[in-house]
């Protein structure tokens, strides 16, 4: 179980079968640094572009198409002081006629710098946006984008998400989350970037607060587990998330992929699982900003443990 | 300020200008009771039929089109041991694939009898279902189905829902929500009933834990609140409803609105409002089941407080 | 066979159990008028308030739930020179930023003035728009919202449109179709109203050019045709519309339907009708402007004879 | 004006930056072949690999981002006489709970044989289908996926489509049309294959009659037409398209595409383009079948030429 120190020199705005940046067996960690959505890193110096240029890939020894990557986000820090965020919220979130009732379109694409402190474990507005008494917000650091190469020999932009993981933007994704991707090509090469300091639901905005970040996580193999969307769990929750439009076929993707994963997975009938589904499903948005949409179907480790499923 | 104890001798399946069945004054209180989703009562006599059949409607005394209803919801008790669901997940929120791993259509359709314990806290499957060590699950209970009577002379399905309430099937209805909504037609109109003793997120196999229920709610009026779609509060959040197809439409919805609330009622610009409601904002799925899917919107108190927006 | 006069003295502006301005044998012929979008015939006076005052409704002796109502439509003809459209694209049929380069919203509120010459078979901007050399567009008269009482007690605005039909703005539901709704209520009770005299696909501006009409229709009953959502033909067509949003799920209702005619109503079976409906299948866009949209699954008389499927 | 006769030994499943097979100048015109979606050329010899393998890129001396690609197709023409289609609706396309009236899903798979002969310029069913007097079927050869190489260093999948154009499966990409691809890398990289003896629209059995292909094309250039989605004409009509889901935002991009090709390019004012866009669009689907969706926004020459819009 090595432990590698990584430090990027290059990085893709697409995930896609790039070379890979280093080769892990399954089990090592490695730790590295992201840079933020528009490649800036903690030191402010623009070391890519965006959007959202990704660190990786890592191929890990030994995976396999209809494998599944597992991924354990050990830390998760911002490592500067400067974050930023859009300001309006975006037209396809609102309703088309309310949208003439925005800033124009300058003012909505202006900037709001925030100040981060990790110390304090704070996000405050800070600089040009106009006079206000922002208050400070407890971060809840995540990751916006990552996952694997896709099937296909496609290369995808981390603007957007699908199967293989990509820019989900879910709050969920943060410091102590496990998460499956579905392996596609030799070493499933994975590839990760796009910290947020702090996001609401849905990215509404079109950005967390966008931030440069240290990172160190496991990675390992579960061989042929054949999942067809990301999969995670935490302290608290088992979930499935689904990336689509619209935001309908998403909810489907994840609730199927749940259904698959107690069934196939985990040993329940499909009628139990569905039974215990009805009455004990939550479902939180991922965003809703993205090309693709992203909602994440989630269960209790309390309700699974109730019905009989412990994972560990 | 009375307190009305009303004892319903008929039920309506459409949300319309129904003739009302008591008027009351703004402030005054009811304590009255709802069948089930299929018009069973508390003694398991069948009152009246499907889909929610509802107890109403209340005209409340000087509600004028251009002014909110207020709801506060005081108790919310089930008041028998009798509950039921459906047992498979509905076709439209799993893959269209996926749909044909389903039990078949008779099956599908077969119900699954609750027992239903007040004293515990507890539902718990009885009866029909296959062999299984069913846990019990702590009750929740929740309105399915409330509003008022929509505009343009209408008179809606308790199937589905609207800018006027309906069905929305959302969890966070419980006793100690307070609800506003539109008022279209003179005094009104309040409708409710079809209570759930517990339900997963999206209502996916297409019922809660259907029961019939004793509720306690007072009436009021905000004079010239204009709102276009459902509002609520909770000790923790504030919350709007968006109700339409697809989910995306539903959350624009709700979005927008929550949008109006803070620039035209509670005296935020609209560019603060969004870089607030950018990093702060949660989603919560309602329905997803019925003809019009729900989305909710919400912020927490405690972020509204830090941003200088106190509601009482 | 009677032929029946009727001159309206009311108008509904919802589709609902209304009390029937004239009751039909099946076989009988109707001619009457009706209203424009918002109310004002033939002469220029304002006889019912929008939106979509419809004239009717019409009982079937003999309708029952479980039947279909057939009309045909034998003329329709705009009865003054006065027509109107709205100017500007529809918010939600554009892209969600392109919103943001339309003309305000009172601008877009605007309403333009045609003239219509029934002789000479053509409409022409007239009036308040801006100087142009318009052109003379031909005449293509249609019904824009028309239908049955739907189920469930339901009184639904002429706004929109369901199973029942009503306002699809379908530019194929011109003199000379044939259309069938399936009856919910006894007497079917009939209504129709809102003639375009020309409309380009989708209903992008949210109008046709809107006019007042004379109309000449037979109703009839085909007993026990159980139908899900309104079906129609005419010289070259078979035709299904399905009513809803997004247009995904209209396309879905639309193809189902034509899917159940050919195997359950005219003997194909399921593969068969599949394989010819891949490669002859149209599809025409209703309305993309109203609360539901439309979506009508068509195949040419042509090709259902040449796969042994003759319709009179 | 060259005229370069190019046999493909290699094909693309994706639409990427690949290298170029043939380097040509604005003007010049290729003849070429295009194997079937499943990689069989025209004896019968399986050469790629699905989906829809293509041939190409061709690079365009000179083409820059910024650019249009103009794609006139000459001649298209099937070479072998076996095609295939699968031979039911897909799942996606049908009502949720109409998909439990499928055939299962190996049967669903099953592929439908049929001979097609272009002297005669019919297809007809032969071979494993259900016995029946399958009748000949009129030929209307067309390109299912061409377009050129993405923005951002994407590869996408042939089986889906973007603004760059890809597997629309539009029925009027047939001999004779001209086409417009955004280019956003140097040479634009055009692409083709997947042509279609006959599909019906939408392609809901996902494949139209599936065959290899003589073609013959000329590429140019249109310097600094800045487009965001494929444009085409023919001898009848001027059209964009756009391709998403839900099918409501393919509409959007074909809709809002089609609005600027007016104002900006054709010197319309927006107003008086809507309002002829409001009374003469025409909207024709693409496919509803493939991963994004595609509809086409239309208008005829006729009406553009009374509107004072000649395009040579």
């Amino acid at each position: 179980m090595a432990h590698h120190r990584f430090v990027p020199d290059r990085y893709y705005n697409t995930l896609g079968t790039h070379a890979e940046v280093l080769v892990v067996q399954p089990g090592d960690t490695v730790s590295t640094t992201t840079v933020d959505a528009r490649g800036v890193d903690a030191h402010g110096q623009l070391r890519s572009s965006g959007p959202n240029p990704m660190t990786g890939p890592f191929y890990v020894e030994g995976a396999q198409p209809g494998d599944a990557l597992q991924v354990q986000v050990r830390t998760l820090r911002p490592n500067r002081t400067h974050g930023w965020t859009r300001n309006v919220i975006a037209s396809n979130v609102l309703d088309p006629d309310y949208v003439r009732e925005l800033p124009d379109r300058d003012a909505s694409n202006e900037i709001t710098d925030w100040h981060v402190d990790m110390a304090a474990g704070t996000a405050q507005v800070a600089g040009n946006a106009p006079a206000y008494a922002y208050p400070p917000l407890s971060l809840d650091p995540m990751i916006g984008c990552f996952g694997v190469a896709p099937a296909g020999g496609e290369a995808i932009s981390t603007a957007t998400s699908g199967p293989f993981g990509g820019n989900m933007d879910y709050v969920g994704f943060r410091e102590g989350v496990t998460v499956w991707f579905p392996v596609s090509v030799e070493g499933g090469l994975f590839f990760l970037g796009d910290v947020h300091a702090l996001q609401g639901d849905g990215e509404i905005v079109g950005t967390g607060i966008e931030i440069s970040s240290d990172v160190e996580f496991t990675l390992d193999l579960v061989q042929g587990l054949d999942i067809h969307w990301p999969r995670g769990m935490d302290a608290e929750f088992l979930f499935a998330a689904g990336n689509a439009r619209p935001l309908d076929q998403a909810t489907q993707h994840a609730t199927t992929e749940m259904s698959r994963w107690l069934t196939q997975d985990l040993g329940m009938d499909l009628v139990t699982a569905h039974i215990m589904m009805g009455q004990c499903v939550k479902y939180d948005l991922g965003n809703i900003y993205d090309p693709a949409y992203t909602m994440i179907c989630k269960l209790s480790r309390a309700d699974l443990a109730a019905w009989g499923i412990d994972v560990p």
